[in-house]
């Protein structure tokens, strides 16, 4: 949170809106990693960035994208009164608490429980402000036309007022649509597994395993019911991980007394590509995992690889021997990262000029403005991502500006010296 | 319940399983009202059915298919004790509480709230008698070998053990297996209605009501505004007028703040084939219902019936002068009935020589044993009918023995006489 709130009170005085931004940065964590890195160059990056930037002025038609952590935090913490008319776009009409999702797959926490109502925040702030300027639309995003700034949305419900897209005008326009599961380009992803990022997958997710567990309990041979009650999931992150414990504990405490027959036949397993579970964590939370998943019976498949997916059977390859073999399921969550969504990808490609090539990730300023976006375009989020300004150069002209009397080398005063000229800037 | 009550205390001492039949006679409702018909004749059908009745005894296994109002509580009442195996078979591995099941279209009960899980009754069981020999299949029963006594059972789940069917034996089998919505062959009701009998429906309604009123907020004309926010709903039975009532109630006090842009452009409407809705109730309950919509806005269009359903509109046909219109939806209940199952008319042709011809119900004895079963099969709930005695050449031979004096009347002594007897079998 050392960095968060650095950041926070470096942007105080800048003249975008402070309560979006300040949460935003409350809300988005993969933001606070980026910025980690660029911290230590925060004052020089300045020299980059400010000259380019045009300070946000309130007013006209706000369009925000996405229902996820980004816009719907910043629906919340927005001052709604100071625009002409605030729009939030997405197909999902309730903010998602994603680390709960796991909970649903086996009971412990209702799908209600975990979800608010657009609708409620929307009539919220219309009752606040006494306008009636903030509205909800139950469409996706499809395509933005830039020049005349029109979103084109498409109903994806089956209950569709016409077939035509729905223009939606912007003035400012704020995309956070996040992410969609990355397949990888596995062959049977998409058919044969689960994903864990909605509410709908957490509930197919339930229903399929107690399935798995019903149908054991009309096999005739243990090899089938075992086959059936091998739960693997793929992805050794905190998605597949929480969902792998989570899963492991509803057998010990509750299948086993409803399914005796079966229950001790049932095992969960993780695949992951790297030596230990949570491989992007600190080493010894990413050890402790694996050897505390090793001592609760989940096993851990490891340095290995999916190959493809079979209708109740994963093709693994052993990253070392390059040997192949398939592990047998009743049920498979892919877990597996994310990817960008298609209109990230289409937006990325209209701003090719400004963004780097074949980005995954909209870039933008350290103040979340689309780079290329001329001052009207905004992303935050799984679709966004700070660029890193271009540290060489600007390493050179600190480095000539401090070294005072050209000695090719900076002592401990000229460093002071330089040190207290980025601070005043 | 004048008429259970009396049913339960005639049945007391006689040789079947009391706990179940005093369950069953509890449990269903459509029982009682046959046998009402009946009740004046209930001494003298014994002289019937009691010659072919042949007491049941326990033992053996038992299969119950259905966990509904007849295979759940007769699970639950049942001494599993008596019996070397009991075996539940339902698709659906729970009890649902059906008169609750519109309050979930709503979201006034959340469907947790309205089930009851199977498993637990079945751990209930085998923990109270010691023994392991209850158990519960999640399959769907597809018909009866009636000489091997064996039950073929299929997984429509979407985790299967094996394509084959399942062989369930049995000594003894209960068919409850309930009815399924009737389409009265009208086309289109299966692609573009919704059925209200299962958790599934619930839901999927409570989906796009809420979808229809999203997609409202983003039609572009007052028309399609207001053909999206017709909800209509055919049938007039409880069902259907339950189900209206209720979506009435949480348009007026939930949807009008959370849509507010659109609300009062909601309507509900219910096509009914008669003069008034709940028209098998007696007729000032029905008038009153009637009444009582027209006053609460539900708009009854009487004497009606649906020809066709469209993608978002039915096609009505007045009875009386036979004009046809349509009429345009947002979401369509179809809350017309129930129809035999295909399992249930199976069994009934196997049976076609002791049951009767054209029958939608298995007919049994009062005793609930299936006519032509062999004291092997029984049925209860909607899949069943008591078959009515014949009741002419009954009449005519209690006549006979009670008229003593042969002058072809019954005189008030003579009358008092038979009754006597009458009460003493």
């Amino acid at each position: 949170m050392r960095t968060i709130s650095c950041l926070q009170s470096d942007l105080q005085g800048v003249g975008v809106e402070h309560h979006a931004l300040d949460c935003l940065v409350h809300a988005l964590q993969d933001f606070g990693e980026v910025w980690e890195e660029v911290e230590c160059m925060l004052a020089s990056s300045k020299y980059v960035w400010m000259s380019n930037m045009t300070p946000l002025e309130p007013g006209g038609n706000l369009v925000i994208l996405g229902s996820g952590w980004g816009g719907y935090s910043l629906l919340k913490k927005l001052d709604t009164s100071k625009w002409e008319s605030v729009t939030l776009v997405s197909p999902r009409n309730y903010f998602l608490f994603t680390p709960l999702l796991p909970s649903v797959t086996v009971g412990t926490n209702e799908p209600r429980s975990i979800i608010e109502p657009l609708r409620k925040i929307v009539m919220k702030k219309n009752k606040k402000t006494g306008l009636q300027n903030t509205r909800y639309l139950e469409v996706d995003a499809k395509h933005l036309d830039l020049a005349r700034k029109i979103c084109y949305c498409e109903d994806i419900t089956s209950i569709k007022a016409t077939d035509d897209l729905l223009e939606v005008p912007y003035d400012k326009l704020v995309v956070a649509v996040g992410a969609q599961p990355n397949t990888m380009g596995v062959p049977g992803v998409l058919e044969y597994t689960h994903f864990l990022k909605e509410m709908d997958h957490a509930r197919l997710i339930r229903k399929n395993v107690l399935d798995s567990f019903e149908t054991a309990c009309t096999a005739t041979s243990d090899e089938r019911k075992i086959e059936l009650l091998h739960f693997v999931v793929v992805g050794g992150g905190p998605t597949g991980v929480e969902f792998a414990a989570e899963l492991r504990d509803f057998i010990r405490e509750e299948i086993s007394q409803a399914y005796w027959e079966v229950a001790h036949l049932a095992k969960v397993s993780v695949i992951q590509s790297a030596e230990n579970i949570l491989n992007t964590f600190d080493a010894a939370i990413s050890r402790y995992a694996t050897d505390h998943f090793k001592r609760i019976d989940i096993e851990v498949v490891k340095n290995s690889r999916v190959k493809a997916v079979e209708a109740s059977a994963v093709v693994v390859q052993d990253m070392a021997t390059k040997e192949e073999h398939r592990i047998p399921f009743g049920v498979c969550v892919w877990a597996a990262g994310i990817a960008p969504r298609p209109f990230t990808k289409d937006l990325i490609s209209q701003l090719k000029d400004c963004q780097p090539e074949n980005g995954r990730l909209l870039k933008t300023t350290p103040y979340l403005e689309v780079l290329g976006g001329k001052g009207d375009l905004f992303a935050i989020g799984d679709c966004a991502g700070v660029a890193e300004p271009e540290l060489l150069p600007l390493a050179e002209s600190l480095f000539d500006e401090a070294d005072i009397n050209k000695d090719g080398k900076i002592s401990f005063e000229e460093y002071e010296v330089i040190y207290r000229k980025i601070r005043e800037r």
